[in-house]
């Protein structure tokens, strides 16, 4: 019996926003990889076993994942959004990359899915119309240093950006930091958008701009995007606004 | 009759990579815009028309959309992958805040779909595992000092980069330009993959490094992706090889 690994990303959380790729994999999983809250998210038999962890075990997991598959089982390890963003990816060829040779021999497919920040700049208009780039904040795997020479450089070239795993307990400092950081490059008026949740049922989006960015209106579920000098707003009759970036860009900033 | 807007992203290609959310705003359409061989992808009844377009046309679609909205049809504009990176929902949104005011009460919802940079990368397996941006490299709507600003940037700062709209024919020094930019930044050992038509019959992928990479092997319809220092691949017994990008950033670099 040959087991196999799909590394499938669920999209950011209604089941309309899976790819049929991405359920025909769980059907054929006989085990269940992931954070407790994904997991939990995917509906399959009473056959089916699930392996729900805890936050922060993402090299355990993978193991776990390729020991089972080479046991001859089929393993969906899964993610919100795209597994190749900010999920498990990495970590299981990572573990690959690290482990006994055999572990090269195992099948792996990543099934690539709507990422949040997808879903976020739909639900917002269309932020991402131009160049753009995706952060973590998250000090977990890389020095904060790190993370603020990134964002100042992001800023300083005219990308827009988003901000994944913001804010924490752990950390509730950090995100008020890279909005001070991004004040002294951006001017005041450039648009940011906390979209917290999107597609699901406690969805929340919050439209300010850098001046005004308040760190306390974001948690870990929130997306954070910030905007560069050719995005706009535009208000609607009904109070609701838009946010999209200008696609041609004139100067040489 | 109300009539309302969908910009709807058709994932890389298969429809088994089109979320049902997708798929729902299409059956509603009794009008279908974008650019031709998007718009040749959509199966729809004869009642529904086709308004096939050529490339470079945006604004003028999304004009075209937005009319055709308020006068009660129900228009899908379509773009590949997500309509929201480097498709048609900035056009729309474009078109609309610098339209008649009348335009900001058409309704448009922005449907996402697998952008082909999550598609390109979940194929490699998961080049990006870390931090990282997507840049055009059209000098269509921006200068080229802009999009070597950018390159420069996000090599310095350690993003991996996913390249749109790499090279055409009238345009096919541009490439070559880029790489030799950021040979002077990137060790020469760094991965770059070309992604071609993922998903689509026609697929094709490349593997190389940056020292090696050649511009000859890239045409439009190639995504591609520029690794960072912690970019690694592994060889694979049956010849394959895996892309990934670690995920722990030690150095301040």
């Amino acid at each position: 019996m040959t087991g196999r690994i799909f590394v499938v990303g669920l999209g950011p959380g209604a089941p309309e926003q899976r790819t049929p790729q991405a359920d025909a994999a769980l059907a054929q999983a006989t085990d269940l990889i992931g954070y407790a809250p994904y997991v939990a998210r995917v509906q399959a038999g009473p056959e089916v076993v699930r392996h729900a962890s805890d936050n922060r075990v993402e090299l355990e997991r993978a193991r776990h994942a390729i020991e089972l598959a080479l046991a001859g089982r089929v393993v969906a390890v899964v993610s919100g959004g795209d597994a190749g963003v900010f999920g498990m990816a990495s970590a299981v060829f990572e573990a690959i990359d690290h482990g006994p040779a055999a572990w090269r021999g195992v099948e792996v497919t990543v099934i690539p899915g709507v990422s949040a920040v997808l879903a976020a700049a739909a639900r917002l208009g269309a932020p991402l119309g131009g160049d753009f780039c995706v952060i973590s904040l998250s000090d977990n795997l890389k020095p904060q240093a790190v993370v603020h020479k990134r964002l100042a450089a992001a800023a300083e070239a005219g990308l827009v950006m988003a901000l994944y795993n913001p804010r924490s307990k752990a950390r509730p400092h950090q995100l008020g930091e890279a909005f001070d950081l991004l004040r002294t490059i951006l001017p005041g008026t450039v648009p940011v958008a906390f979209a917290r949740a999107i597609g699901r049922p406690d969805e929340r989006v919050i439209l300010t701009d850098i001046a005004h960015a308040d760190p306390e209106q974001v948690d870990m579920s929130t997306l954070v995007l910030i905007g560069c000098p050719l995005t706009h707003t535009i208000a609607r009759a009904n109070g609701e606004k838009w946010l999209y970036t200008a696609r041609r860009v004139d100067e040489v900033e």
